[in-house]
């Protein structure tokens, strides 16, 4: 077993005010800050309150895009390069987060993104320290070493994997997810729980990441609901949050499966958001594997204190997901009949990522589950 | 909440021959490795079997002694000063550990250790890159950002906490630890226990320190008699050494308590093991706080599933700490009468360290727990 997450955790309401003490406490150099986000963090306030505690230069780059691509990086790489950063905060869901962790090693690595796609540990140094500051609770990236861009010549998400992509610092405060629209708190929410559900029925679980998913999941499945039911509910949006931290530490340890390969596919070619995806081929995915997991998903049903029967709890994900507004069928985010051997070749691209869940698909096996979504 | 655990953790049997692998990984530079030891790690072949492993210089320090005093720190500081390591490896127990974080971040910061005694987060530099290997299922150190040296002088552990005591690789090998004696099994094991018991019921407790605490409790609860009984059963060896990671994970972001406070002073007093010194304190305290800590205990019996039965918990702790051989009474291991009052203002020195208890106890109190021991 491997456990591995360097990054410290600041957590909890006004914790985004602790910012500059936690920067001290870190040592990190604040001579020049780049803030990279999307539009929204500005226009929110959040880049202002950021900025404000820290000392030295600061430059905010709302340049971030939905579901961003490589070139949006690129373009967000570049601009930031010539500020010549010290240090780097990224504000925003897992799109800034993940754009940010990219630049955070290109500025200290030579070469181009395209590069360092889908290598594990393929970078040489670290970066430049980089501070996350999540406004949604789903991806959890504040504490993983991935970041996934959207490759559009190649029709596929593309991750980059690396210990240097382990942010320095999170400053996870729910007060700044009150903000999300209702779709985007039961999409990101839905990533979260898929990403604890598929660390702990992966190969890869150890008995520490088995610890953060059951935590994770026992909060999402509870807490989730009032977040979106009432956007305001703080204690809600505090549960909902620290379920997605823990997410993403059994994601870090552990890795995520096939949901994730799924629903990246269905991102990538229906610009899908990719939480919705997910809850879209969470319940089929499980059903595929079937009595593989269904010890697993008895001692899930256990620890959230619904007994042990698998069944029932996979009754109860359904209904959960039913009230969150994802639909039952993936032809109403625009899967076409005539796609699904595309989407076949795609997931079979991912083979060699296959060797840790419950049971490994076959091409058939995939059409299966394909269909049954039409 | 703040969580911080950055070193890198391989656990499992046979993990310390991954030592190489994981210092390549870490890109860890082993121009010149100093392990640092007791005299059994020699005499067991663990300092050969590392040593074997690691590619340049490499000089064996078997200096440390059991419960290392300052000075004993002072005198490796001085003999590793001279080898001037890139890379320090500690084997052993707590005390090894100690004391090589200790010397690691002297190394790279002026001053005598005492200078740097009781104050959080004083040392200005990061210290040598340590690697641990514990030997013992007990202290949690390769976890842990806390080094304890005995200061005879003044008659008290001496505690020293900084980020940079955070070794930056903990290699847990359970096979390392099938060669303990059986009441050192017994002893360390109860240290561990300690940890997460105190760690829980803590006011600094965390959502997630909460989790370590709990499986580490069921797990150590559940394996420890059976490595005491019988000192080659692999798996309880392994049970047993995640219960105490997960122990010193837990301290490392929550603390430990007056069950710690109280088992220094005697320790220091009468050189009683540490271990042995939680438990002769640890029902005590748990009966002192009293209904202060009711839902808490209620809660572990609960995980570990015994019911929420508070009574019913301590019983068996104490049914659990007899079998390992813990006496009832702290005049067994040398508590006079006479030294009572010294041991009360020995424990008042602490009381700023009592802020995050459940009860806060008074030199009344106190003097009722001690009385009680005789």
């Amino acid at each position: 077993m491997r456990h591995f997450i360097p990054t410290r955790v600041v957590f909890g309401r006004k914790a985004v005010n602790r910012l500059s003490e936690e920067i001290s406490y870190l040592n990190l150099n604040t001579k020049r800050t780049a803030v990279i986000c999307g539009s929204s963090a500005v226009s929110l306030g959040y880049t202002k309150k950021i900025s404000e505690q820290i000392e030295g230069e600061v430059k905010v780059f709302p340049l971030v895009k939905e579901d961003p691509t490589v070139e949006n990086a690129e373009e967000v790489l570049k601009e930031v390069k010539e500020f010549s950063p010290t240090l780097i905060v990224a504000v925003g869901g897992g799109s800034p987060l993940d754009v940010s962790k990219v630049v955070s090693v290109m500025l200290e690595n030579e070469g181009n993104i395209r590069e360092f796609i889908g290598i594990p540990e393929v970078f040489k140094r670290p970066g430049v320290p980089l501070v996350a500051v999540p406004t949604t609770s789903g991806s959890g990236s504040e504490v993983t070493p991935f970041a996934v861009l959207t490759d559009r010549e190649k029709l596929r998400k593309a991750p980059l994997i690396s210990r240097f992509l382990f942010p320095a610092l999170a400053i996870d405060d729910p007060e700044l997810t009150i903000s999300m629209p209702q779709f985007v708190t039961a999409n990101t929410g839905i990533d979260a729980l898929t990403h604890s559900i598929e660390a702990f029925l992966s190969k890869r679980a150890t008995p520490i990441s088995r610890l953060y998913s059951l935590e994770s999941m026992k909060l999402i499945l509870n807490y989730l609901p009032r977040a979106f039911g009432n956007p305001k509910d703080i204690e809600a949006r505090e549960k909902v949050m620290l379920g997605s931290l823990l997410g993403g530490m059994a994601i870090a340890d552990a890795g995520a499966g096939l949901v994730h390969t799924l629903a990246h596919i269905l991102g990538v070619l229906y610009r899908v958001p990719h939480g919705l995806s997910n809850g879209i081929f969470l319940v089929p995915v499980l059903e595929f594997y079937g009595l593989s997991i269904k010890d697993k998903l008895e001692e899930i049903g256990n620890y959230i204190g619904m007994g042990r029967n698998s069944h029932g709890f996979l009754n109860f994900l359904k209904e959960f997901l039913s009230f969150l507004g994802v639909p039952q069928k993936a032809s109403t985010v625009g899967l076409k009949e005539d796609d699904i051997s595309l989407f076949i070749s795609l997931a079979m691209e991912k083979k060699h990522l296959m060797g840790s869940l419950p049971r490994i698909p076959s091409e058939r096996d995939l059409r299966v589950i394909l269909e049954e979504l039409m």
